[in-house]
């Protein structure tokens, strides 16, 4: 049985959902506000991120990457990182890029900026902070269509963990209304084809306090 | 043939060169000021960090997790990451926390403010960054305390990437004399068991211009 600790808008929670969805492995869902870095929570998990997986009440899944390689790991059915050496670099790349660099370039800002500050009640939004994401993104945007060239997906014409991670972190910023899907259709085209996945239909249906997602938001073809 | 470009003091390219080492894999490095971003080197690695492994001239080794579990799966000798899914996932998230948190709030801004200013010329170190620093090394040497606890090695009695992804970050603070070894001896005499190792000891002897590391620094009995 798997404890999955989460908080709606955390693209790395959103990618774990996918991920177990995807493998067709069981969960239940733990809302936890980790910026109010809730003691139990601590004591699981000393990096204070989600997502945090406990197992059969007692085996601690934590740490992104580690949780991440851990689930591919066990759970092998729908292998989503490769076939070989050379096909999981591939993969892992992508993957890295988006949860580190897309992610501290841009949907780091408006989380804390948009969404935690609301939440949390801490303060006015840095609007430099907005910007500088809603600048970054367009390259980004650019790197998907770059990565996707004429495939299906951005790692080939199967969805990898690849597609789930750029996937999880660009839902977050549709949330709030910040992807400018009009700047590169191949980008939009791939999105609408992952966002159409029933593994992803959980996340569109999410309800989350104080938010209130564009029209387009759960419609596959926005 | 492997050829590594590398920045001498990036924690990872230092990293790199030590797990090589370790495993006994030739290789042949090529010194790469990354901040210049030159262009056929961001046509290796879009994301412009160091280490980056060309390997017999074509094959692209690059992104700090994709390239380290690539090196882990071809180079199975002296297995660095452990036996079981259970192993590997304490050994993973230690990894993370070294490569990610540890990096982010300590040896990333010393690496720009003391180290990347003055090679680049650009700029007055910022004080307030290396203040923080300083600051939040302390509860990082606590923790490897408690992670290595009675054990010869962080995890366990055995040294693994959990260690040397460690060593590594530390390794570039102490060239500029940034390590308060005074405040924990436990991860002091971690750190003199991982730095007596035989794959330490090039990062030991490594000349840098505009450098002068402190007189204990190449000393495994600092």
């Amino acid at each position: 049985m798997l404890e999955v600790y989460h908080y709606p808008l955390c693209p790395f929670s959103r990618k774990l959902r996918i991920v177990l969805k995807e493998k067709f492995i069981g969960f239940e869902l733990f809302y936890e506000p980790f910026w109010e870095r809730r003691r139990e929570f601590l004591r699981m998990n000393p990096a204070g991120t989600t997502p945090v997986i406990l197992k059969d009440s007692k085996l601690i899944i934590a740490g992104n990457q580690a949780l991440f390689e851990y689930v591919e790991e066990i759970y092998g059915d729908n292998n989503l990182l490769g076939n070989t050496p050379e096909e999981r670099l591939v993969i892992r790349r992508i993957v890295e890029w988006f949860d580190v660099k897309f992610y501290n370039e841009v949907t780091n800002y408006i989380l804390n900026e948009k969404i935690i500050k609301t939440v949390s009640k801490s303060g006015a939004p840095n609007s430099q902070a907005i910007q500088a994401a809603k600048k970054n993104i367009l390259y980004h945007l650019d790197y998907i269509s770059f990565l996707r060239g004429d495939n299906r997906y951005i790692a080939g014409d199967k969805p990898t963990l690849a597609d789930f991670t750029a996937a999880a972190q660009l839902s977050v910023l549709d949330f709030v209304g910040d992807v400018p899907w009009h700047h590169n259709q191949n980008a939009k085209d791939w999105y609408a084809l992952v966002k159409s996945r029933p593994s992803f239909k959980p996340l569109l249906l999410d309800k989350i306090p104080n938010f209130q997602p564009p029209a387009n938001y759960a419609n596959p073809d926005f």
